[in-house]
């Protein structure tokens, strides 16, 4: 079952000078900051209760973040709904409804990517946690 | 004071063909469609719980939704910032800080975008609304 939206990202250049701008418009610090090697990314968490925002710092340029970029520019990047069982979803939606396999995320969290193609432009994944 | 994401839009060409694919994403039904003149969009809406997720899709081409969707396609539009008073945001922020003036949103939702160039291409909105 789709229980909420767990995190929404934001691609930026540059961490540091972002953070700043996101800590004023939420009156509220960064959580965390973690490094995620394999996406290539910096990141900066926000805790709004029921969501994270996240700030996400392309590092390499050989990467889906990076390539995102490049294309589009600063701003949205992906919309991560959480559910409490990746596989029964992946069951009910088939496979095909996924743009690559199930990945590692922050933490303990696993993720897969929607097809943007097949929702209309808009980039969303599905995240399974164990409540972090 | 900042509380939650209220709701998060996502703009697309055509209601009819958008809805299904979010409704089997979603795994859950469109709670409401509305127009809003003023705007020039046809809404649907998902109730996620603590967050709306609304799919925009504008009626006429001399809009900010129209001219968003013309630059950039469909996909995420914007994510709105649930506040308990959009004054005390304001005189927080500084006037500066928004892009015009408050205007009217859905039901008695109360919102004003805040400036994209200042927030490093993020497009965000403040919103006050009676619970809804």
């Amino acid at each position: 079952m789709i229980q909420r939206i767990h995190h929404i990202n934001f691609i930026v250049r540059d961490l540091v000078s972002a953070i700043p701008a996101w800590e004023r418009l939420l009156d509220r610090k960064v959580v965390s900051r973690d490094r995620l090697d394999a996406r290539g990314v910096d990141v900066a968490r926000f805790d709004l209760g029921q969501t994270w925002i996240i700030l996400v710092q392309p590092t390499r340029p050989d990467t889906i973040p990076a390539a995102h970029l490049k294309r589009h520019g600063e701003g949205f990047f992906l919309m991560s709904l959480e559910t409490d069982s990746l596989q029964e979803e992946v069951d009910r939606l088939g496979d095909g409804m996924f743009d690559g396999p199930a990945r590692d995320g922050l933490e303990d969290w696993r993720v897969r990517d929607v097809s943007v193609a097949q929702m209309f432009g808009a980039q969303t994944q599905l995240v399974e946690s164990d409540g972090s």
